[in-house]
C-alpha cells in the first residue's frame, strides 16, 4: 500500500516544497505535515536483521525536512546499526542544518537515541511525536529522558554541540597505504576530509571521517558522531551508510553498502578511539572486495 | 582518600556479609548501604580514555551485592565500552542472581543503560538513586525512561528475559580452527559453552559465549546479552572482561584484558550476528599476542 503522502523516495525535502507538501495534505503548518510522512519513511527502512522498519522524520529550523530509517548489517555485532531518528540526525548534519526542532517517529524512540538526541543543543526543547503513540502529540525530548546525562556534564558551555560548526584542525595528513590514485581517489580523500573536519568528536578529541565509492564512482562520505555516553556515537563507517542512503546510493538489496568498491578512513594518528579495524571488518561483511585506504593526521585540536 | 566503606576489592558481597556492613555502617536495611557503598566502587574503575570513573552498586533479590565499574579500552571504537550499570547486571546474571531490586550509582545514568535495563522484568520498578543527585532517593526507573521502547515490544510474554534461566540449545559443536587442546583448552570450551548457553540473545537468535585465559591458567567467560534496541546489547566479550575483572583477574595496569593469552568463542554458525571479527580486533588491540579459537553450533533453538 502506498502511504497518503509520498516523499518520493527522497531523505531530504527543500523548505518550498514542504510547505506545498503540507497544502497539499490540507494541514496549515510543516509542523503537521512531519508525522503525516511517516509511514513513507518506514518504507525505506533496511533492516534485515530484526525485519523491524522504523521511520523518522525531523524538521530543521530553516523549514527543511529530513527523513531517517533504520538500517542493520547481517554477520556483525548490533552495534553497528543505525537507528532512525540518528539518521535523521547524521542527515541533518550532513546538510549544514542548524536545529532539529521537530522529530516524528513510528515507534518511541530507544533509551540509545534519546541520549544520542542530547548532542544537540537545547535537546531537551526537541519535540517528539510517535505515530503509533494511542495519543500522538509532540512532547519535549526532555519528558522521555529525564535528568539527562549528556554534553552539559562533560563539555565547557561554548563548546560546539552536533548540528553546530565543527572545523577540526587535521594539521599534516600522513599518506598511509598505497596506490589509489586519480580522480576518484581525489574526490574519496577530499570528501573523507571534509567529514573529518566537520566530526563531532570533543570527548576523545579522535575526530574521523569516512567516504566510500560504488561501481559507478559516485562518492558518498560521513562524519564520525560522538555521544557523551560513548556507547551510542555513530561511527564514520555508519554515517558514510546514511550518506549513501540519503542520496539514492543504497542498491536495491536489503543491506546498504553492497555496492562499495573502494572506501577512504581519515582519523588521527595512534587515536585513543580508532575506526581501522572496525572499517574493515565492515567492509569485509558488507562488500568484501572493497579496497580501504587509511589516511592520519596528528593534530589533536578539535574544535 | 578511601571511601568511608570498603568493598575490599571485591564485586560481589554475600547477603550475610552485607547485612553485617550495613549494622557496621549504622543503616538499619541493606538497601540503605547500597549507595554508601559507590564510592568505593568508582574507585575500582578502568576508564583509560575517558577518564570519568562511574561506580554502580546493585542489591539482588536475595540480598547478594553486586559492584559495578565503567571499564573502556583504547584504540578501539567507543562501543566497546562497558558502563557500570550493565556491569551490575551482568554480574549479576553470571552469579545466577534472579532479580536486580535497587542499584545506586555515581552519575545520572545514560540512556544506553537505561535502555539495556529494560531487558530485566519488571525493570520499569528497578529503584535507582544517584549518589551525585542535588537529592539523592531511590526512584523507579521507570521515571528515568518513561514510554520504553523493550522486550514487551518484540518478545512473546512468557519469554525469558535478561536474569531469568537460559538454557540455549546448542546442537552439535562444531570444531573450527585447529590445536588447543589439554586441560587449559578444555576449561575454556566449556566455559564458552557454558556461558553461550546462558546468553540472552531472543532477537537475533544468535546465542554467543567467549572465554578467555590469562598467563596464570584463570579461566574467565562471560555471556552475550542482547537489547530489543539492538545498539546497546553486550557483547560475549565485553562479558568476559567483566568476570575477568569482577573475579580479581583485572590486572594492574589500566587496561582489563591486557593479560589475555588464549580466547575461545562460541557462537551459531552463519550467524545473523557474529562476534568472530570483532573478538579478533579486540585481542589485536588489548593483547594482541592473544590466540583465539572459534566453534560453531547449527541449532537456532534459543529458550
Ligand atoms: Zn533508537
Ligand atoms: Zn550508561
Amino acid at each position: 500500500m502506498e502511504p497518503a503522502i509520498s516523499t518520493g523516495g527522497r531523505f531530504v525535502i527543500e523548505a518550498e516544497e514542504a510547505e506545498a507538501l503540507a497544502k497539499e495534505a490540507g494541514v496549515t503548518a510543516v509542523r503537521e505535515l512531519v508525522p503525516l510522512l511517516v509511514p513513507a519513511a518506514k518504507l525505506m527502512a533496511r533492516p534485515p536483521i530484526s525485519r523491524f522498519s522504523v521511520g523518522a522524520v525531523g524538521l530543521g529550523a530553516n523549514g527543511r525536512i529530513f527523513v531517517g530509517v533504520n538500517v542493520e548489517f547481517p554477520g556483525l555485532p548490533l552495534h553497528h546499526s543505525v537507528h532512525a531518528e540518528q539518521f535523521v540526525v547524521a542527515n541533518a548534519a550532513a546538510h549544514g542544518e542548524s536545529a532539529i526542532l521537530y522529530i516524528a517517529v513510528s515507534a518511541f524512540p530507544c533509551g540509545h537515541c534519546r541520549q544520542f538526541l542530547q548532542e544537540i543543543r537545547g535537546a531537551g526543547e526537541i519535540q517528539i511525536l510517535v505515530t503509533s503513540d494511542a495519543d500522538p502529540a509532540f512532547r519535549p525530548l526532555s519528558s522521555l529522558l529525564p535528568h539527562p546525562f549528556g554534553p552539559h556534564d562533560l563539555l565547557p558551555k561554548g563548546a560546539p554541540r552536533l548540528l553546530e560548526p565543527h572545523k577540526n584542525d587535521l594539521g599534516g595528513l600522513d599518506r598511509n597505504g598505497g596506490g589509489g590514485g586519480g580522480d576518484l581517489g581525489q574526490r574519496m580523500r577530499e570528501a573523507a576530509k571534509a567529514a573529518a573536519r566537520a566530526s563531532h568528536a570533543p570527548y576523545s578529541g579522535c575526530a574521523a571521517g569516512f567516504s566510500v565509492a560504488d561501481g559507478k564512482e559516485r562518492v558518498y562520505a560521513g562524519s564520525y558522531v560522538e555521544s557523551a555516553a560513548y556507547n551510542p556515537s555513530l561511527g564514520p563507517v555508519q554515517a558514510a551508510m546514511i550518506a549513501c542512503l540519503a542520496a539514492g546510493g543504497g542498491g536495491e538489496g536489503e543491506v546498504v553498502g553492497k555496492g562499495i568498491v573502494e572506501a577512504v578512513l581519515v582519523e588521527k594518528e595512534a587515536a585513543a578511539v580508532s575506526h581501522e579495524s572496525t572499517a574493515r571488518i565492515f567492509l569485509a561483511a558488507v562488500s568484501p572486495a572493497a579496497r580501504l585506504e587509511v589516511f592520519r593526521f596528528e593534530s589533536s585540536a578539535a574544535e
